[in-house]
């Protein structure tokens, strides 16, 4: 039986779906359990699974997903079962088992469309502070809908991408005239993400008790923002070109019945939301968040720390808000929460809040410093849930910054 | 031979890409052509048009476009040679020719992403005079760059298809606290899109020079708007569920090719724009607009008539401004010009700037007023070019609103 460290992401209580290839398998459908992944396809072949295996040979997981819960949850409950019965067809047969090692990730998803929230409250009111009024940093609207915007599906890449720094056009301080050049400003948001797993059809709202129907699992997201380009573009019509030069996620999909027992109430909501974002019962989820930074060549120091429970609004409402005008979500569709930040000036969730817009530095491992991100850097993001012996996590999403070109 | 009403759209000079069906045919590629239709697959049935033929019963063109414009400018040019041929593969078999009336048309692309720009100087000057300062209606950056945004891909419609009226989260004038409800401001927003035809890959800039190689066609964009909820919702980040509820496209892509003919110059920028949005030649294109409203059991009252040269930014700045930070555009992608307003009041792209946000009445036919659009009423924009004799016309975009669910 496969014997799997106490401190794996990818225990038997996770079984998180991507999309791998190997030097000798093309892309197609596997679960991570400890360091290794099971191979869906080639599992697929040695037994009849109860429905059409060419969905795991795809280069996605969309048809996968698009099976239903039923369907998804039951194949992940029986290779939990599997797992634990050293008789099983898991072991019984050559080829089922990859080292991850060997492995290459791929998007387990096409994204029809990535939607960004802006849903910490902490976060929302530290760029307030920085940006506008310290002693109105909230918006009047923020308190009564999670306020959010589309961003750019084509440049989603998975872990291990590196991206170049981008160049646009910016308005140095005390400048009358713009100027193009690479940005001075390149930041992380540290963001989770949920992916859609079933249709609502255009003009249908999904109601915020349903919310949990349509949504298939997480992971972690990379929101690659160029502070510089975002400022002077932004106004009126949102983050454009600031954003959309990339954006990174980890490749493991976890699924929300792996997180189920990772429950917490989240944040009381003052005032009183509207009914049709008024949810009960424990929406939010203790999942601990961390993000390194590696210099080209040196160690990584780990500069933020932070908890996806303290999110304000929760991925029901933001679901329920989002389609309440009849907004239609497609299977793979990516809702990502906006930076998490917690109170404490360690758990920000991005350099420009750790750096409090460029005004103080963090210390790097070689003893250099850090206000914004320099070629070279790699960034990692990790997050897991951990309670009661059982850890389910997502591995890490890690970018490095190439120089522009 | 096939004969053509000097005041068709889709002249011998124009030869536009569609999907289409009818009651015995499925899904297929087809080219407008007077009232009918050139069935595309039939004909890569009977004659070997030099690439594989399964472009042609695909459910989209995106396939299609994917060969290239050597490919795509090639056919539609032996179909122009056909057409002007008794003797030619078209009239000599059965099957080719398809009457629109007996056709219904469907979405011609898939799109990956869809962006949105706010190009018209006339419309963000009418804009900032309402909702800002009169002084000073245009924002620092407008006349530097073309401002823009990501908007909702999975929601775009074909003419045809009708869209509900969106709820939605609203702050009533006056009021303290948000309420839930239909939009009050339904509004429509007479725009053109255009296709890419080419992929950039990520990380990849695409000159301003370089950007016509990437645009395959052209169709005409409704961005349909609740202004209520836009209103309320879209700072910091900009338009959202007042959006994103539907948006309406006409369902011929004219080609570039068949626009060329139609080439002016654009409006004089002032202050020069930076060298990466430097261009020269005639970029713009004259193309006569107009939209109308039809109440329900009544006659259509012409509210707009506007012309796509006026549009301050070209097609090529856009598509440079987009990538110039890498970001990558795939084929199929969407790129909507913003509202086209002229200088004359009866040339305004949108009820918002027609009503002067809601000041004033437009009469329709059946003895009615409007300030912003009515359950029932279907707003219909159409759009052409004319010239030398010379007629390339985008058919129109017709969509009913029905009451909120």
């Amino acid at each position: 039986m496969i014997s799997i460290s106490d401190q794996s992401d990818f225990s038997i209580h996770n079984i998180p779906f991507g999309i791998f290839s190997t030097a000798d398998r093309s892309k197609r459908a596997g679960c991570a359990i400890g360091h290794q992944i099971i191979d869906l396809q080639v599992l697929a072949d040695k037994i009849d699974l109860g429905f059409d295996r060419q969905v795991l040979s795809a280069e996605t997981l969309n048809n996968f997903i698009g099976l239903g819960k039923q369907v998804t949850s039951h194949l992940r409950a029986r290779i939990q079962a599997w797992l634990r019965d050293d008789a099983s067809v898991l072991y019984a047969q050559e080829g089922i088992f990859v080292e991850q090692s060997d492995a290459q990730m791929h998007m387990p998803v096409h994204v029809g469309d990535y939607t960004d929230f802006y849903s910490s409250i902490e976060h929302a009111t530290n760029v307030g502070k920085m940006f506008r009024d310290p002693a109105n940093a909230l918006l009047p609207n923020w308190r009564h809908l999670p306020v959010g915007y589309h961003g750019r599906a084509s440049s989603i890449v998975v872990s291990g991408a590196p991206l170049h720094r981008p160049c646009g056009q910016l308005m140095p301080k005390g400048a009358d005239q713009p100027i193009y050049g690479p940005t001075g400003r390149l930041d992380f948001e540290l963001e989770m993400a949920f992916i859609i797993g079933k249709e609502n059809g255009l003009g249908n709202p999904i109601s915020v008790n349903d919310a949990e129907d349509y949504i298939f699992g997480m992971v972690i997201f990379n929101d690659w923002s160029a502070r510089d380009i975002q400022k002077w573009e932004y106004v009126p019509l949102g983050p454009f070109l600031g954003k959309n030069f990339g954006s990174s996620i980890s490749p493991w999909i976890v699924t929300m019945e792996a997180l189920d027992h990772f429950r917490v109430s989240g944040p009381t909501q003052q005032p009183a939301v509207l009914d049709y974002l008024s949810s009960s019962g424990d929406r939010n989820y203790d999942i601990s968040l961390e993000v390194g930074i590696q210099p080209h060549g040196s160690e990584e120091a780990v500069v933020c720390r932070s908890n996806f429970k303290y999110m304000y609004w929760n991925m029901c409402q933001q679901l329920a808000h989002h389609t309440v005008n009849g907004c239609n979500v497609r299977i793979g569709d990516m809702l990502a929460s906006g930076t998490i930040s917690g109170k404490d000036e360690s758990s920000y969730g991005s350099m420009l809040e750790l750096s409090w817009a460029g005004s103080k530095s963090l210390p790097m491992t070689d003893g250099t410093e850090r206000k914004f991100i320099h070629d070279g850097d790699t960034v990692k993001m990790r997050a897991f849930a951990q309670k009661d012996g059982r850890r389910v996590g997502f591995g890490e999403v890690s970018t490095q910054i190439l120089p522009h070109k």
